[in-house]
């Protein structure tokens, strides 16, 4: 038989990085949790008709389907058969499909328990989704989403926690150079009325996207074979490119959008993020205003971040916004507003990687490995194995007999902190070999004395 | 649009369920690692010839396929598809399937890392597993899984820590009443051979694996129809029935064995496993020897365990047991001995719902809940927030402006433990109300008395 192995895109996680992993992931439930968000968990599978429709056409072509169980053909027809149309026999074949994201199942379990929800509702969500992307470097097909959204309250206090959190969390994981880009979807509703392209947001919208990606040159050029005359996109740079503080940029935008509803609404709304953030003794410290961001063609309607560690080849590695229309895909009338963001735990992984971040004490396995010489003092060692353990050191032993050498490897490549060796002296003399596997060091002490110092 | 629904057999978990199921996950978790254990997780889409002809012919029908992205009918003939043969088509059109168990993957992982691997790895692995069955109450199409094993040693010492484990977790749990039943596969061998049938162990087995479920006069009859005679019948219940004290147990087989080497090797190794609980200094509570523990038809070589939770009508909620063979479907020829065990967590929860076990602490949230009456208390209540989670106190604010009694309201539908009420009067004075939300006492106490309290 060929060796085993993994469906293209998809990964396994073994101990050391799932000890990494689970750093990250902590420190971002702990800050979740401190914020008053509560966890939400949702199946892998969906039925189809929850999930096509809501992610574009590109996005349902993408979706992970379901091979229906037992004779799937059954109610297929010869000619439909014949047809050997894909695209409408995978409909008629699979009637389920993987999570895509984790905005939709959540929309969906908001219409499905409106009643029972207490609004406003604070959820977060760690959970797998699956998109069968073309896999490349950082780009799986199974890979981990970290969503945290707060629906029922418009309140802006609510985008100033998003601000708030993503700095707790960035403090815990040692991050420090790093900028929150702040927008408002009514600012760039705001610059399409300003040069005179209202009718044409959209567009206008797209192009403002990309130029992070193909740079000035070509945006001017994508918006010029859109219709966009010189005059237009003269105005238009001089906005984008306003420089200064957050302050300055709100006071300069606020003249030119004296004719724009829109615009005012989002800069006040902005204006009012930054007020909370006073309010919480909070300086606006990683926060910047920045015009050019605009976040694709997400379902965004009020404030959006986008988060950069700088310095670092890896895109945005947190970002959300606030929507207006969560549940009117699932035809809820009585639609509710939102304001949620997430973590992309694949890439914040890789900048840490990328900055050396990862304390050491994350790859610690066991706290201690007792080792012995034979039976006797394998014996003798499960017994203090068991008072390691009740002191609630994490503890384990050799289980064979085997030469102190290969114990000493094992402890070593598994990273655990301390060995205790135990010879027929140590047994003896209840004076144990406690020895620190960074370091080498090595002191006999007893047992109590080793307890206590590792407790 | 019609109200969205669940595909048949699977479940959201909303935050009261989810923060019981974190209380139980949490303390397996913390004892799995207290043991040495280091976590793994592996995809949800394994390849198809990863997961087929690993689970029996019933199995493999379980499993749910993936259909495979793109024109999947590209390679499929006319004559083909004319053939209307679900089975086979399947084989064709999907690549890819869910993961059905945790130990499969476990396998296709030591395979494809075996160099990378320190031995004896004991990983543990709480990951979602997903079967075609029908769903009915209690059986899901998707459900937790949370394995423990340790292979790469035959070493008895792992049976023992298996017992360790599960009264651990047990006691952690709050769970008091309840039986693991041990045995071991060369035990059944033995009395195979005692009765003359050892050519039809396996049939032997598979009845005996029965009793539970369809009790001793049914299971007679099975094997009268297989042939066994009624002395034969006679031995083999004189035998099933035998009572007593696990000491008394071992010695009475002990003299039906002398002349069955496999029988004689059970004996020894479940006395073993007996013996390292002494040199633990752990009694023997909970465990009872019994014979009639047979595990279906799985892979198991060795000893094999089942844990039930007495006069709670649910099944064993933890079982595993020890196989010689764990890398051999993957052509592995130098095969790892490894000893595992899992824990069936809806089970266990179903079990400690039923008991009424679940700590009430798991219920609450956030401990406060800030409230106010105005714009000015909202701010004013935002930075007193602030300390509030600088100290570490999980909380959060009413974000909206409503009436004292919604938001208090909504602290007791979200399980807040206390709600801080802030007046014009309360800010003014420094003394902010404390209400417990539980008991409905209320003091005024300052923000410095307040953390102090509650930290």
């Amino acid at each position: 038989m060929e060796k085993p192995t993994l469906p293209k895109g998809t990964r396994d996680f073994g101990p050391a990085v799932m000890a990494k992993r689970h750093f990250i992931l902590e420190n971002i439930r702990q800050v979740f949790r401190n914020y008053g968000f509560q966890p939400l968990e949702t199946p892998a599978m969906e039925n189809l008709t929850t999930l096509t429709g809501k992610y574009g056409d590109e996005g349902d072509q993408l979706l992970f389907r379901i091979l229906n169980s037992g004779d799937f053909l059954k109610d297929i027809s010869n000619p439909e058969l014949q047809a050997r149309n894909s695209k409408l026999l995978s409909s008629q074949i699979a009637e389920k499909g993987l999570r895509y994201d984790l905005t939709v199942p959540f929309a969906r379990f908001v219409v499905m328990n409106r009643n029972e929800i207490s609004f406003p509702f604070r959820r977060y969500q760690i959970q797998p989704v699956w998109r069968a992307d073309r896999p490349q470097k950082g780009r799986y097909r199974e890979f981990l989403q970290c969503d945290a959204d707060v629906v029922g309250t418009d309140s802006l206090l609510c985008e100033a926690e998003i601000i708030l959190m993503i700095r707790e969390v960035f403090r815990e994981l040692g991050i420090l150079d790093y900028t929150i880009k702040v927008n408002h979807r009514g600012i760039l509703s705001g610059i399409a009325e300003a040069i005179g392209a209202a009718e044409n947001d959209t567009t206008l919208f797209v192009a403002i996207d990309k130029l992070d990606k193909i740079g000035e040159d070509k945006v001017k050029e994508e918006l010029r074979t859109k219709g966009f005359t010189e005059n237009r996109l003269a105005s238009l740079f001089e906005m984008l490119h306003v420089k200064g503080s957050t302050v300055n940029k709100l006071a300069l935008f606020s003249s030119r959008f004296s004719a724009s509803e829109k615009g005012s609404k989002g800069l006040r709304d902005l204006q009012e993020v930054l007020n909370y953030l006073t309010y919480y003794s909070a300086s606006d410290e990683h926060v910047e205003f920045d015009v050019t961001l605009a976040r694709g063609l997400s379902y965004y309607t009020g404030c959006i971040f986008e988060v950069k560690i700088n310095h670092v080849g890896i895109g945005s590695v947190s970002g959300g916004g606030r929507y207006d229309n969560l549940t009117k895909a699932f035809g809820d009338k009585d639609n509710l507003s939102g304001v949620g963001f997430s973590f992309g735990v694949d890439r914040l992984y890789d900048a840490m990687e990328e900055l050396d971040l990862f304390p050491r004490e994350t790859q610690i396995s066991s706290t201690v490995l007792v080792c012995h010489f034979d039976d006797e003092t394998l014996q003798y060692g499960f017994g203090v194995l068991a008072k390691l353990r009740a002191a609630g050191i994490s503890s384990e032993i050799y289980p064979d007999l085997a030469k102190i050498k290969r114990q000493l490897e094992y402890a070593n490549k598994k990273v655990v902190a301390f060995a205790l060796v135990i010879g027929s002296a140590e047994k003896e003399s209840g004076l144990l070999a406690l020895k620190n596997m960074a370091t080498g060091e090595q002191e006999k002490i007893t047992l109590e004395q080793i307890i206590s110092k590792l407790q």
